[in-house]
């Protein structure tokens, strides 16, 4: 698709969006009015789809002010599933889909699959958690829509997923990262010969990953390792996708509109700086979402990739606003300790970051798992790399932290996302 | 349909899987071999669908025995995805299907879900557990295929089960039996003013479950209760199901052929009589079976029933061959026990059956939990109690049993299949 063909479609795309809001969601109906959109036929005038910076944001508190339904435009009869994410309070952030949807999402999904070079003659073992949770159907859905097989195994019985890898012989595992990670260092228990494995190639998501962490699975599973990008709140995983190239990651641009801006005033930023991702829904019918702010920290970029896709791409995920450490005034993301843990052979691909409170200062230690023939070598060789590895941090981040190793497999590993950070500082 | 209609069409289509296994699969062709078919000719020579009886059988441990694709009947490209079940074996009873397949089950699931009573304007709570297991998916596609809103919440999370329920607003529930029951026992707890609960049909399967259960789930929940059979050799749930009317469950026998036959000896039982239920598989491509030994212990009958559908019906399963007590020579199934203590308004719904040797004779013990009020009225009228269901139980079965009276929440409750008998007795 050419610039001005995608630009076009997005422009009568959006309008189309703001009129079904603007009409069923009384919501969207006060927020656009606010913004001086005050009868439908404010919404012609916008020419170009660089006006959206004139619309207003939704957050994520939006749709838990507005539980459960309230940020719907269809009514629930039109529905054909709901999904759930897990809310800042303790009730869950509600999804709905109409037929259409799903459609449009399991499309997306082919997409993605066929990117990162899979086809029909695959078979995807979908480790992903099936229910409420976004990653399992619309994964399972893209496979169909592709005409792959899909076995659904959902998260967790590790065992039983190495069982079906080596007898049914998957080609391609789907999962979150951390439980990708988690495999590659447990096949070695469960298959004596991981040569017959078939396995050549993952999409991993869900979480953010460094390229550290990509090369670790990568040789660890001996397989191709794919980035995917997506939020439940926007349909779910295939907002984003690396192609083999693994370049960075294709948005889908004419489902939806991405802008990146500064958390903190708000303003667009321009291509190539790095700040919030903010994604528009261009083409959804239950449920779509103006501006909405992921709190996900890229940014975008333009230049054309080897694959021959032209829509716009973004880099792997910083980190998200959430996660972001503010120590000492410096903003930190765990991605950047990961990239410096991950890139040691000698280290587990695990870690820690603890803020603590010390003397009224706050602190961060790192906590590390040397390999176990490293560890056995005891006091002297751990302070020769801990400080090594706490140089590397302050030569990074600009922070002196303190670098404590453990036992091999002492810190928890996960089977869905990962928790990196643990903060026992003192609120003052 | 009537039921010349019904015979033509099963001898077609048994002699349509015949031709399929034949030519497909090695093990089938030995088999037929052996039975008599020695060239694909002499399929022609099935004249009616009451000569299946001189075909061979097929056991679950054929399908362990042929591990993991030995009993498909199309190659792994051909199949777009695969369920497994927990074998007898440490490895899992493996299922594939076609798209076709897919299609087909999804439309038996939206039959049984149609009769039930429902449709495109209910809300689907599925509880089933998705993922390997066809129960959960079984029922997801279901529902789509007629329209519903699914929400595939899975097993577990009880709190947010009932979270989805009164927020959501759902007007069926799918779980096993056992879960329902579970729900029904906490709902209470979870939900302050119950009459805003909109739930008002379940389908419950998976598991055998007597008329008694049905009716505690039925007072707990509030809800009309159906049972549905299926198994995942055989596609998965919808096999066959009840309608409004309760009365029977009516068999898909458009796609599975039913017989009963004498478990010991093979012999095909005559309609009304008791035995072992035998499936055959008339519409499947990837994994047809033929006369597959289900041991799962009901009886067939014909007679009409007021809802209008003509296919056969079977009654709840009693058991399965695999639970059946044999004590003293005498065959007891747990649905039998469940009958009386589940007719008792003053015991919880549950119960356990330990099976322990004293003094080298084979004796029951059932644990029973009397209410709060009931079990604080102490000794003696424990005494009183224990022995009543002790006589009942004689009366039924034919067997003195102990029965012990437990404080209530003592027995472990199950999200999944539950665990009715506790063997404890010594093997000689």
């Amino acid at each position: 698709m050419d610039y001005l063909e995608l630009k076009t479609l997005q422009t009568a795309r959006l309008k189309e969006t703001l009129r079904t809001v603007f009409i069923k969601n009384d919501f969207y109906k006060n927020k656009l009015n606010e913004a001086g959109i005050k009868h439908i036929s404010d919404i012609d005038n916008i020419k170009n789809i660089d006006d959206i910076k004139n619309l207003p944001f939704t957050a994520k508190i939006d749709l838990v002010n507005n539980y459960p339904f309230g940020i719907f435009s269809r009514p629930l009869k039109d529905l054909i599933r709901i999904h759930a994410s897990s809310g800042t309070t303790g009730k869950p952030i509600i999804a709905g889909y109409t037929k259409r949807d799903i459609r449009v999402w399991s499309h997306l999904m082919a997409r993605v699959l066929c990117a990162a070079g899979l086809g029909k003659n695959d078979i995807g073992q979908n480790a992903y958690g099936y229910g409420l949770f976004t990653g399992g159907l619309g994964f399972h859905y893209g496979a169909e829509a592709l005409g792959m097989t899909i076995i659904p195994m959902s998260t967790g019985f590790t065992e039983r997923q190495f069982t079906m890898m080596e007898d049914i012989g998957a080609t391609a595992l789907f999962c979150t990262p951390s439980y990708a990670l988690f495999l590659g260092e447990e096949i070695n228990k469960f298959i004596k010969d991981t040569s017959k494995i078939k396995l050549k190639k993952g999409i991993f998501g869900a979480e953010p990953w460094s390229n550290e962490f990509r090369q670790n699975i990568e040789s660890s599973l001996n397989i191709d390792a794919y980035d995917i990008y997506g939020l439940s709140e926007l349909l779910g995983p295939g907002v984003a996708f690396e192609c083999v190239y693994k370049n960075g990651l294709h948005i889908n641009e004419d489902n939806f509109l991405p802008e990146i801006i500064n958390p903190k005033t708000g303003e667009v930023l321009k291509e190539g700086e790095q700040g919030e991702l903010v994604l528009t829904s261009l083409n959804r019918q239950a449920m779509p979402l103006i501006r909405f702010r992921t709190k996900d920290i890229t940014s975008l970029y333009k230049d054309k990739c080897r694959c021959g896709r032209s829509f716009v791409r973004m880099h792997k995920i910083k980190g998200r606003t959430d996660d972001m450490i503010i120590l000492k005034g410096v903003n930190i993301f765990p991605s950047q300790i990961e990239s410096i843990i991950f890139g040691y052979d000698y280290l587990e691909p695990a870690y820690l970051i603890e803020l603590y409170t010390d003397n009224l200062l706050d602190k961060m230690n790192v906590i590390i798992e040397p390999k176990q023939e490293v560890f056995n070598m005891g006091g002297s060789k751990m302070d020769e790399l801990t400080k090594e590895i706490s140089h590397k941090i302050y030569e990074l981040v600009g922070i002196r932290s303190k670098v404590t190793a453990v036992p091999p497999k002492t810190l928890e590993r996960s089977q869905g996302k990962s928790k990196r950070i643990r903060d026992l500082r003192k609120k003052i």
